[in-house]
């Protein structure tokens, strides 16, 4: 009888959600700033709190996926905003390597172990897959806090991150091949991977292209005093192409962000986004730990195989990273290694894929998705000591 | 197969719906603007073109619907930036006298036509109560736009949305009631409004009242180098228990608003909440238009009924809140009785509770729906040519 009106639109209950996760998500930050911890963590352990894994006070709907989603989208195009083309020009070749190798060595390594489980081909070619791709999302933040985003280490995880992400699209797909149809469409996947290739190189050299030869082409609408909105809905339109092709969103919207950077003057931009920067972001790392559910993993047996599995999807990412960045040196080879180590939400999509077509069951997919989570509570903490260390680190 | 990963989770096409409401939303306000009509009219016509009335590219689901919502809410909230507790106080007496016969007149209408069309009594009472609800945002929305945010007339207007927000409240209360059970819970009504009034009084005396006292509140938390985000939370928390107790999310943002004006130096909160409030209220304006379908309007008699209403609608509430207004004078009661016209979300939110408990039908639901998007589209340029008059208005 109180609420009438809410509980007919239903809006009250999303409301009190987002609010629910957005505090949740800062006391936890403010508590592991109090302690000198990773924010991050705090974040994501915030969700894990109000999340079905302890409290219960929130679900993961679908309008928390897209605050998420959001969330990562706003932070990629921050990072994009302080990257050049030239940057990634410059680490290319590097780039390209950690990119191969950090999905190569952890496909195999996941594919052996699903095989050696006694998994059919197609669930050890999920687990495959979602070892594999890297949650460029997590690590970016750490670098923002960190204040190396400009290193050269940093954009060739950038870098890194966008191959990951071409080539974890084509695993998933032949893997999603290989469980629907027993078999793989070649001609199909070299589609995908064309489509992709292109998106990314039209956009990076057009846009760019665009953008110097017109830098004030963002200020031309009226209904915009300032940039913003123009450069806002230039990042949802990429970021929402880019899903639809099935890269993932933030591939979109770092772009997008790089483009944007190519404008007049970016500085007033870089200071308008900041709020929605501040806004969503809280969301993806609060949504990552609302998305862990302890119960499926009350069991000895599930534990010694989380275990496992997480062993194997931080020692394959960061050798095979590693080795494609050996030419950097050890130590920012190691710092690269590291930094491509989260999984974050990519991995619990492609498990969630495999899942949902039951090729995997219900405890490999718990198993995935706390993996996914446990690598993202590891990487921020190792990152923070590599670069604080008492020797400087030399990539700068 | 192009899609696996965006397909599985649905995040692709949400997010593509999200673009393609704000992109169709600015270039609706973009081509009102070079036209020289009021914006916001082009935004609500941009979703009547995009939605299931015309194109069909956008259903207004429930992450738009609370896109929309939060549009509404930062609207509101940078409204109560701009108010003092003293300003609402000044206007006081004329406030209440007009949000009470800007309620009693248009319910009595709407009860009357209902009655005389033949309908049952709780039919009746819910199209009286659809009538009561006056949608301060599109008004909010223009007066920001005429910048007379600060005359009196203005103030006057918010103060009796707050009033009519209660009232509508515990009409549709009584709607609701009579629908179920046949019959009036005096008591939990009264428990209803004694909640509502306690919650507003409470916030405005209290809320203002602690960071008169504490002016450096907002910036304890570590978390955040600006007072931004703990208004933000601030924010939400006081719209979605006011949603939660069956108010307006918005009175609760309004209030939020208001408090948070009190804090030490609140220039850079505005600064902040800029490109929130450039991003959210598109989706409130466009969202408006997404509800509308033309297709149950295809009929002589329903077109008449809505005409009918519609007129009913406009000369109540006018009426109401003119007569409730004599005292600051014919032009300025004009100015007040036009700003309180627009129904907007809330009429539609009355009348699909009716539709719901199966009170009052489709057509007439459809009818609502019409009047609410068209008192929103017919305020804004009379507001506008009432401000612009070759006679300034003597309110200031």
């Amino acid at each position: 009888m109180l609420t009438p009106l809410a509980a007919s639109s239903g809006v009250a209950g999303l409301l009190t959600d987002l609010f629910v996760v957005l505090l949740a998500a800062k006391l936890g930050d403010e508590l592991f700033r109090r302690l000198r911890q990773p924010t991050i963590v705090g974040e994501i352990l915030a969700g894990v709190l109000v999340g079905p894994a302890v409290l219960g006070l929130v679900d993961p709907g679908e309008v928390l996926q897209v605050f998420a989603e959001l969330g990562v989208v706003f932070l990629l195009f921050w990072v994009g905003l302080e990257t050049k083309l030239s940057d990634l020009r410059e680490v290319g070749a590097t780039a390209l390597s950690v990119g191969v190798l950090g999905v190569v060595v952890p496909f195999a390594g996941g594919v052996g172990l699903g095989l050696a489980l006694g998994l059919s081909t197609a669930a050890a070619l999920f687990l495959g897959a979602a070892l594999v791709a890297t949650s460029v999302g997590i690590t970016s933040a750490v670098l923002i806090e960190l204040d190396v985003l400009d290193r050269r280490t940093s954009r060739t995880i950038l870098g890194a991150a966008i191959v990951d992400d071409i080539l974890a699209l084509l695993l998933v797909a032949v893997a999603a091949g290989v469980a629907a149809a027993g078999g793989i469409d070649v001609g199909s996947i070299a589609i995908t991977a064309a489509i992709a290739i292109a998106f990314i190189g039209f956009v990076a050299l057009g846009g760019t292209k665009l953008l110097e030869a017109r830098p004030a082409l963002l200020q031309a609408p009226r209904f915009s005093e300032s940039p913003l909105l123009p450069a806002v809905i230039i990042c949802l339109g990429l970021a929402a192409f880019a899903s639809q092709i099935g890269l993932a969103a933030i591939i979109g919207a770092f772009l997008a962000g790089m483009v944007v950077a190519e404008t007049r003057d970016h500085s007033p931009i870089r200071a308008e986004v900041e709020p929605l920067y501040a806004f969503f972001p809280p969301f993806f790392f609060a949504f990552i730990g609302l998305e862990l559910s302890l119960a499926a993993l009350a069991d000895g047996g599930v534990l010694l195989l989380l275990a496992g599995v997480t062993a194997l999807a931080v020692a394959t990412k960061f050798g095979g990273a590693y080795l494609g960045a050996i030419r950097m040196g050890r130590r920012d080879a190691a710092f690269v290694g590291v930094g491509m180590v989260p999984r974050g939400e990519v991995g619990i999509i492609v498990a969630g894929i495999g899942n949902a077509t039951g090729t995997i069951d219900a405890e490999l997919f718990a198993v995935v998705v706390a993996m996914s989570v446990l690598t993202t509570l590891i990487v921020p903490p190792v990152l923070r000591r590599m670069v604080v260390a008492p020797a400087p680190a030399t990539a700068t």
